[in-house]
């Protein structure tokens, strides 16, 4: 008999359905008695007690679906210490629901802000199973989180609609991806769309530069330029600054986000028509793709096997293709980022992609 | 022997490529010695003379293909009288290359703007035929305008992968749409991504009544609410200006766009989590959906036809499923729009979907 | 109040639930009290009393989901009239199911078998309501059935896919198309593919015209050849023998299917590397189309409002893009064909497609 | 000065554009002066000196586009060595191909068949590269060969579609996926697609476990079952034949793939209605997934590099998501296949998905 608790926290993504699915297949192939409280938009529905008792028939179908079926929330870490605007302490609150009902285990599914909580919660003696959700692959210790490749997709699929209208008008056109502080993601999507420049925030731009990568492909006869710009692609001004300064100088920033002014200093500097495409959230949304269903069905499939163990205080990742468990403790609050010298980096270089370095 | 110009004018969408090989096919099927001047950038290529000839096989593979092989731009019909910055007479310019060339019939694909001037040409002497390509479907004279069935995917694709994201944070989110100043494409978006209200600038929306929507779902367990909003949409108050009152009106305007002011007041009025999602150019770019091209194709095959036959001064569209021949002035200058009594309004309506109104 | 019936029959296809979810929708908008019973896999559901009650709750969220939440199953018109295995008056059994549950009237879904017999209920007094469900396209009545466009766009990026490998390799490849004995879907996808032969039912072929016609393309430099080919595709000689005589001859016919038997001529003829895919049931499944959404939507609700109005009989269809009742005598047992010299055939013959005519 | 032979062998697969684009771009990049000589339909082009000059332009636009501009073959390697019907040395011909047009070095790009060709270029000393194309991952000394990831994305949609038709129809179907002799794409197209039996070569089935997991399934409620059958895959009675006695038993065989023999196996121990569904070549077709549009990009990439070093005698492959070189004598003849114990098909078992073993 084992008792599972389950949760989704932080922004939603692709595959958070199938990776929950491959928990409670694994869990129910292998055990008759198995019961699964999925706690409602993430630690909110553990700290209030707010669940929903499951079946295994809950989690049929849901392989392809987007989203998360227990909803989710972003319930942020740092303010996980202080109690809520009721003075209740939010930590006892979910340590008090854990033993009220005699969990065997949490099985919580987030990014970077999740796994500290999560790794809280286990020092504080719980039984926690995490598994890396997140569109922008900055969790450190797996080579791979779910949502990542789904959201790489969506991303190219906005530059390649891009591309056609770019070309036929010969306009300047910056495609913004998300990937909060990191660049994975568009750096992928940037490759695989066949953008000319890529700014992200590991590789910090020259604005002159990116505006000398734009007038030499016109020079060569290129009638149009796409750039995959990261939302937290920054200048190397900007990134000279201590956050304060930054934080500061943002006070009178006049731009939506940095696409807007990335192409307003284009427009200044040149002639060219300049637009911006914001896909926005439909990154994290619809059907995840074929690989991040293979993915995260064995992440779910060996968390379950964690559990039959009795085996807890992991992240389930991937290393070199093979499914591994890593310490709950090394991972939480550590990031994940792109190498400037990346050998993915050097090729994209090798292609002629610009970083505007 | 024929000579043909060809030119593609407005914003880009899909199946321009499609319809164009069209074009080409039929006339090189019928007819040996046909000669295709492709002018570059939709009528600048044809004032300036600056054109490439074009073979079958430049035609070849392109039935699929996003953008025009032919570049466009916006040149407004509104300036076409007016002489360009050098004093050149522009509508004089285009009808010397158009009789130095001994263009038998120029076929010109383009929208609402596109057709004022294609009409001028025709009135001034020359043989033309229009091929209606818009995203927006607002072209008076036909059923339907190619790109507009794919644009309707792209952006029901946005949609769908906000329904997950939203479902999942239970979000109010909005989806802007394309469509100038006319409402097909989100309307059909809505319906077919299951939006919840819907704004279209022919129903002018009352702000009240949209927070009453997203309150009546809520009320009935509901979590989460998407609208569908055309960025042509607007209000009750700013549908009863002037054209002159909303103009100044609007210089004071904060917002990017209507979106972003119809969610700043559902948050004013409600405490939603209130997000906005432009997809923007990605809803005119990237491969024709099967219906356009096969709808592409066979205008194109029309227009074929009616130069093989030597007859000028049509557009070519669809009326009840067959392909139609429209004379030139009956459909320069008139808009199609959405009917706020239209069945198919009616019928979102009795679906549950709000219109604000 | 109002107490309704609802089943799907025949082969599923791609939004059965959004017509389904179309009707509940409108029913439950306009009235409180609304029963709506579901018979499981088809008629047999009504025959045996096998039921669901359903709610609203169990129409959300599948506007988007392929196949049909209620089952469905072919049983064949023809043998309705006869006993069941037990002894069992189908149609009686039906009636009294009717009766029994006090049913208002029945929303039955389906393509020409299904019309036949819910015509028959409809003679023997039930209150009926269909909706024209078929990728085949092929019932009277109707401009468009819905399944059908959706059904068009994975015949279509089958031949896309094909056409890569066919042209990488100087094949000539066949893409087997579904449609029974209709050519619309064929044709449609035939088009929108680039196929350079259709085969369809309406047009029955000669092969030594097919081979003209690849032998031909190859002459002009071509390296390969597509052609989509209706599974009920027709030899001109074929086309000409009785019933009977057909009958007796597929007695002996070693091919799984007209396309093997279309490659087996080609090579007998030729030199070249002949190849055939069937894309078989796929083109059913998978998530409804953008445009079929909204048209089964739209369906739906009209079905939800001649409920309230107690009127039936009827078909819901839709003709010249707006929403229709046909009577249900003037459907059933009527076929919708491609006329051989439709405008759309000439338009593609135009374009160079052959048919093998 | 680099003077550059390229060519693609053996079928076709996605990325095979994307992956030259990345070896010329990088070239070029860094290069003023190269001059690629592109052989035509395969080894076929070196052996007989058809070729064409192509310059940097003839690769832009293709990262996206499936097939290969350059056409293939499949060019035996056992026939390699015997003289063609002429009495032409084919391989004396294709070094005295290389010897003319004086080669620094030749690009190939194929799957095991190409790569024991190139080895034996490269050990009558010609200057070879390599990079590892197929859809059936089963080239030895990388972990990943590009194509897969878009053919598993192209079976998997497969899957799904016949997911919803099933399900509606309460039927077993089977969908045979490619692969040859190897399941990597039948293991990753069945997870992703929820299959709940897969059958792979490397795991030879017992038609009696077949049928029990299928019996099993239906008696805990289940109307369906989807089997993802592997082209390559074998019984257990099979797999203990010789390889003489198993040609033997294969000429009697009525079946036209194993997925037929399984069907049939089924249909005479249950009273299921089964159905094939064999997606064929579409696997092969079709633009490139993301994915492999990066992996591609960066062999490219790298394999300019090499050239530009002026290193010889590698295949470019990837390991621990790093690209790494390997001498050719490493790769030539190895295949990669699924081990029967590999943690993916452990973790697939928990899922609770059968091997028929």
């Amino acid at each position: 008999m084992k008792r599972i608790g389950m949760l989704t926290s932080g922004g939603d993504c692709q595959a958070l359905n199938a990776a929950m699915r491959g928990v409670v297949k694994s869990l129910t192939n292998a055990e008759q008695n198995v019961e699964i409280y999925g706690f409602l938009d993430g630690y909110k529905g553990l700290i209030y007690g707010n669940f929903r008792m499951l079946t295994r028939r809950d989690f049929s179908g849901i392989l392809t679906k987007g989203g998360t079926i227990l909803g989710s929330s972003r319930t942020p870490f740092k303010l996980m210490r202080e109690p809520d605007e009721n003075g209740l302490d939010k930590v006892e609150a979910m340590k008090q629901n854990y033993y009220k009902l005699k969990l065997d285990c949490l099985v919580i599914l987030g990014g970077n802000g999740t796994h500290k909580t999560a790794n809280l919660l286990r020092e504080e003696g719980l039984n926690v199973i995490t598994l890396p959700k997140t569109i922008d692959n900055d969790l450190w210790g797996t080579d791979m989180t779910f949502g990542f490749q789904s959201a790489v997709n969506i991303a190219t699929e906005a530059i390649d609609c891009i591309h056609t209208t770019a070309a036929s008008h010969g306009r300047v056109f910056i495609v913004e991806v998300m990937g909060h502080k990191v660049g994975f993601l568009t750096l992928n999507a940037g490759i695989a769309g066949g953008a000319d420049i890529i700014l992200i925030p590991e590789i910090p731009y020259d604005i002159d530069k990116v505006v000398d990568a734009i007038e030499e492909r016109h020079s060569k006869g290129s009638k149009f330029t796409i750039l995959a710009v990261a939302e937290g692609a920054i200048s190397k001004e900007d990134a000279k600054l201590s956050k304060k300064e930054l934080k500061e100088k943002m006070k009178n920033n006049p731009y939506p986000s940095v696409s807007y002014e990335v192409a307003d200093q284009i427009k200044k500097r040149t002639s060219y028509d300049v637009r911006v495409t914001v896909p926005g959230h439909t990154q994290r949304g619809g059907s995840p793709c074929p690989y991040d269903r293979v993915f995260a069905s064995r992440l779910g499939s060996e968390a379950g096997k964690l559990i039959l163990e009795g085996k807890y205080g992991f992240m389930v990742g991937i290393k070199n293709r093979e499914i591994i468990r890593v310490p709950l403790e090394e991972v939480a609050g550590k990031l994940k980022t792109v190498a400037p010298d990346a050998s993915i980096v050097q090729e994209a270089k090798m292609l002629g992609i610009s970083f505007g370095d």
